[in-house]
């Protein structure tokens, strides 16, 4: 096991890894802005190195100030935690070439699953279901009509060069589709100087499971089950949970299986996620794959009572995982709610400041991932998710009571917090039934009085 | 199940119990001290009524001012949490006669428990072990010769009328009873006025060791595996953890079994602790039985999954449990540290005063069951445990390195607390290999440099 490792990161997951390390007996050195000489992560680590200015460029994202401090502080490893360098396989690279292992995959399996085309042909390679759509550009309306038929209606009709979420064009019928098809070419030659498009199947309201994943160096691969992040607000996770309230026995079986699957097409070594889409029929699409660890990771720990983040390191340290798929049990239900400094009420504007009041909600089944305390000021620079406040019940009620009950408890003043908005997703009878895909916020919380 | 129920109690325990209603949603109603109204129980109940000054017997020993409280806000049941109220049959009695459900075990149970000679005849006739001794005074000390040697040295020559240590000789041969029993009688009746005297065999260095009860309405009695609490300083616990590092599979179901043979003697009903002294030779004696909640109830609601408050709510409520014997199983290992505001340098003389500071440790496998906050004035009138910091981990030893990170943590400014002695004791070589007894603290902590 390594004897001190570099965290390359900041806030709660910073603070994460340094928890880990040191149940583990690994001194840590954590790295920090300017700004960020009185953050949590600062004092908890063993050592502290300050790698540049507030901005993350000069930070967080600088690759070679991080590796100086690594080098003039002697670690075998960093841990680049999520977000930040955590999957640039360029850093990955260069923690190799100064003989410090990056914890996490190899920088090529970060390379092919961050190239969404390339693992788009790497998972119709192994089998793996992926949104339906065609190889490549549809030149007429003829091999559109052609195209959509083989792929089944609805379908999207996508720009080549388009993005967040412009360009696209729904088509719900056979008779639609023309008419779109030559909309969009005009529109997309005029919006980005390409008139290229191509077709996808429309995935509607779907369901956002995730697959966590664990391979060693050994070629292990397992996964522990799926987290359901559903409960999204332009694509960002709000709320998640584990397990599922709507996957079957048999239906994680079969998912887990294809994501174990998908793992191994990239020789998948350390911890890792297989997003899905899953749709109102039952059937699921690979979405993408993250080689990093998830926001949302603790979830998973709670019911399967496996420290993610101390597996990350057995691994990364040449360990073989003790156990296989049949010993992954799991066990209750598990909610966590990311808490913010943001309004909702101002369109979720970040809102950054002192920390001038702090009671943290606690008892049992009550886990606190957090990087504040009463007297800090959250600087304006970073993410707005200040802390996580993860449940666990013995079925899904009680964790939502639960959470429930600790968000009510929780005080954070000084600064505005997502905590009411959250509770309104808890106390949504929808929620409660389990009934909601990625549309839920939009439809259910944020159009509703 | 209830509507609305009162918690007769102050401090972490109300709190405790607070979330448990919470969480079922059952309203609470707290009661509190004048000194006592910035309170976190004062504050997280859903009604609050204050029942007197300062001073416990004006206001939580108040039978006749919680009563009141009681009627007038409609409450179907109270919670007397741990001391205060909590084995005092009368309260229990006058609960009854109020028409308000007493949230323990039958008063005529509390009773029979409560009174020591009258348990040890109870168990005794219901073939639980207990500590041997003469039934009676033993008037000569040919008689003493020969109830010592029934016993089985050593023995202790005790004086019917002393307590708190005074008036006890212990005698290791045959040979020093004669002399031992002489002294002893003249002591005796210098000190107390009586000569009377009897003889108990002396359990060495023993471990306590207690099993968690829960019993319904209908019967059933079950328990929830052990909790070591051996970690004592004067007879107070200070370090408790659930499974106990020495007792074997067999032996827990064999002192298991017992304890629910004395739990049916007494005809149990709700949550109760059956406390065993064992001894190196594996042998164990019944010490005594609380018909309470136990400060160190959660350690084994982390090995169990088993929310023993809201089970004692639910079984007070009429409910049958829903399990039996079979459905228990203990996983990974739970340690909890009682976090003080006393001063282990000036004989652990109490610290109340303002709480300038406070950073509570968190993250995975950490549960902090806590009554104070950032700015709060511990009083100087009640116990001075102010949280119990708990941990649970795949294994005893992961708990004792999670234990050490989170003691580590912990920051509490203002007043002097017992953190760094909490350490001390985790850091010790002997607890960590789980050799250890109630001579611990003395011998290991207090005694070395």
């Amino acid at each position: 096991m390594f004897n001190k490792i570099l965290i390359a990161n900041r806030g709660e997951i910073a603070v994460r890894i340094i928890r880990a390390c040191r149940e583990m007996g690994i001194r840590t050195v954590a790295v920090y802005s300017d700004i960020d000489k009185d953050a949590i992560h600062t004092q908890l680590a063993d050592e502290s190195v300050c790698i540049g200015s507030a901005k993350a460029k000069n930070s967080y994202l600088n690759m070679q100030n991080i590796l100086s401090a690594a080098v003039l502080k002697g670690v075998q490893a960093i841990h680049p935690g999520f977000g930040f360098l955590s999957e640039n396989s360029t850093f990955a690279h260069m923690c190799t070439d100064c003989n410090i292992k990056f914890i996490g995959p190899d920088p090529e399996t970060i390379e092919e699953a961050g190239n969404k085309s390339r693992a788009r042909e790497i998972m119709i390679n192994a089998g793996i279901p992926v949104i339906p759509g065609t190889e490549g550009v549809v030149e007429t309306v003829e091999d559109a009509l052609k195209e959509a038929r083989k792929i089944g209606y609805p379908v999207m009709i996508k720009a080549s060069s388009g993005g967040g979420g412009r360009g696209i064009r729904i088509v719900r019928k056979e008779e639609e589709l023309k008419n779109a098809y030559e909309t969009a070419k005009t529109e997309s030659k005029a919006a980005f100087g390409d008139d290229s498009l191509y077709i996808e199947k429309l995935i509607e309201n779907p369901k956002h499971i995730e697959f966590q994943i664990l391979g060693d160096n050994f070629g292990t691969i397992l996964h522990l089950g799926e987290r359901d992040c559903s409960v999204q607000r332009k694509n960002q996770k709000v709320v998640e949970e584990a397990p599922s309230a709507i996957i079957t026995d048999s239906l994680r079986k079969q998912m887990g299986e294809v994501a174990v699957k998908a793992a191994r097409a990239v020789n998948y070594k350390n911890a890792g996620t297989i997003e899905f889409l899953l749709d109102k029929h039952g059937e699921f699409y690979f979405m993408e794959m993250n080689t990093r660890i998830q926001v949302e990771h603790p979830v998973t720990e709670m019911v399967t009572g496996i420290d993610i983040l101390k597996e990350q390191l057995s691994i990364a340290s040449g360990e073989k995982l003790s156990y296989d798929q049949s010993h992954i049990k799991i066990q209750g239900h598990s909610i966590e709610c990311r808490i913010n400094a943001e309004n909702p009420d101002k369109g979720f504007m970040p809102s950054p400041g002192k920390i001038e009041r702090l009671y943290v909600p606690g008892g049992n089944g009550v886990r606190i991932d957090s990087a504040v305390y009463e007297g800090y000021t959250i600087p304006p620079n970073y993410d707005s998710m200040i802390a996580k406040l993860i449940v666990h019940g013995k079925d899904r009620l009680e964790a939502i009571s639960k959470m429930k009950r600790a968000l009510e408890e929780f005080v954070i003043g000084g600064v505005d917090t997502n905590i009411d908005f959250q509770l309104k997703i808890l106390n949504n009878k929808n929620f409660e039934k389990g009934k909601f895909d990625t549309s839920f916020i939009e439809k259910e919380i944020l159009n509703r009085k």
